[in-house]
């Protein structure tokens, strides 16, 4: 009888290392963000759609209005970071070290740094930045992610 | 010493079942396809960001243009199915009954029923629907899902 | 300053499509079932730790106990199945066409076919099949299920 | 025509903040553990088997040999931890600030802390805590690790 194996025979995913301090960070898009933040790429999962990135956030800086399209896990290792408006608007202000879960669905009407801040985050599908009607400008999943660090890291090489 | 659970105590989430052809299915938006499909929403995870689905797919009936931001898995279970564009153009042509995974950053240009077809998907992030210019007119995940199943629901009671 | 990618660029997931009917089914493992029951496996995701697979079921046929570590989705497409103890037991009872969502840490004393059945399911994360003592027998995740299927399909091949 | 909803409408999951610093860690169990391991819980989501915790490791700490049954992801906020047997045995050997990526089935035979560290770390389904023999001794995931979470805040309570 003709068998089908049907699928692919696939292998473990590679356990991956990132030396955090071993060299430069990007600044991260100015269309999606004020103020001067850098970030640095840390894992894509291409086959779940999810990512995770560690983010240096000057005093004073902000991300533009967002949507969590799916869960996110943030760990804040340095500063203060108002989410959702911070605790005085019902959202949440992280003071280091601090834990958060943005669910799917949330909306960041602006995240803002007062102090010097880092956080690390964890990502499953993209963020939605949007416009003030609420239309979409731009999903950034972890492929946009990735490309943009990619293209960070071969302008370094390049330079 | 102060003790803070620093979270709250969750349940399991709960089992469910859904006799399918037990009451009437939806018309899926026409602002997202042709050719009169109905569907009916099985499943939303809102931790998670998924949700699940069957579609009954007249002949000649097609999807509009999207992008799956997360994995997606499907069962044919009756007709024939062209996935992106189809065999004949690089894409699958689903025969029932047959199985496809289509991943994160799947661009489905045109998903085309020839004949009349019938299949059940899994979804892991929002479907983002776009313009021929790659611009986003509306991601499309659990939340949205549910908002237009209710809203048929309703709908139906009121009649 | 030096500059080190920290990742390898990945590649989107391959889309994959399987013609369920194009080969022979693979005899599900006696020591965790009962009454002649075979399958095919789908797809597997080792990054994300997920497997899909569709099992037939012969009328009398039944899982051993097993607890979904993860959360699980099924479509029965024929016959009858009782999850949990059936309906009458305070689980559910499924008649095609029929859809359930399987929680993470559901216990499934023993799944049942009173007639000819078939389903199909999504798994993220393993089966823990277990003695009546609550005792693990073995975890039956993406790897096993990849394990037992291909040397069935290298045993086909051999014939 | 009878409608049935066919499924319970679902609200967004809650967002969550936990204040790392305000409250006492938990020993983590010695039956998986050694050289005085503490914890907190900072995260449960049982609709996707999921869970997120930070640990704080004395010099010359180490956890018992398990198995990674979903992909795991850490990162390194103090001191050194060496994966999977350390870099000079193939595996990895973590410095502050590192992270790291641990994909479903990896194996940690020994995950050990020659330096005081501490580690913030996501989970996608159980650990399986295993016998040198490959047995399993127990899945601990987002059920086992609430209820040992919560055994704790309660006997501080008490206390």
């Amino acid at each position: 009888m003709h068998v089908n194996a049907g699928h692919n025979t696939k292998q473990h995913a590679a356990e991956e290392y990132v030396q955090i301090d071993d060299s430069a960070w990007a600044p991260f898009p100015e269309a999606f963000s004020q103020g001067g933040i850098t970030w640095r790429l840390l894992h894509v999962s291409p086959e779940m759609g999810s990512w995770t990135a560690i983010f240096d956030c000057p005093a004073g800086s902000s991300f533009n209005p967002h949507i969590h399209t799916g869960p996110g896990e943030y760990l804040l290792t340095k500063g203060r970071m108002d989410v959702r408006g911070g605790k005085h608007q019902g959202g949440d202000t992280a003071v280091a070290p601090g834990y958060g879960f943005e669910s799917s669905g949330a909306y960041h009407d602006k995240t803002h740094f007062p102090v010097a801040s880092e956080f690390f985050m964890t990502f499953l599908g993209p963020l939605a930045f949007v416009r003030p009607d609420g239309s979409i400008i731009a999903n950034i999943g972890w492929a946009e992610a990735q490309g943009a660090w990619d293209a960070f890291v071969a302008s370094q090489k390049a330079a």
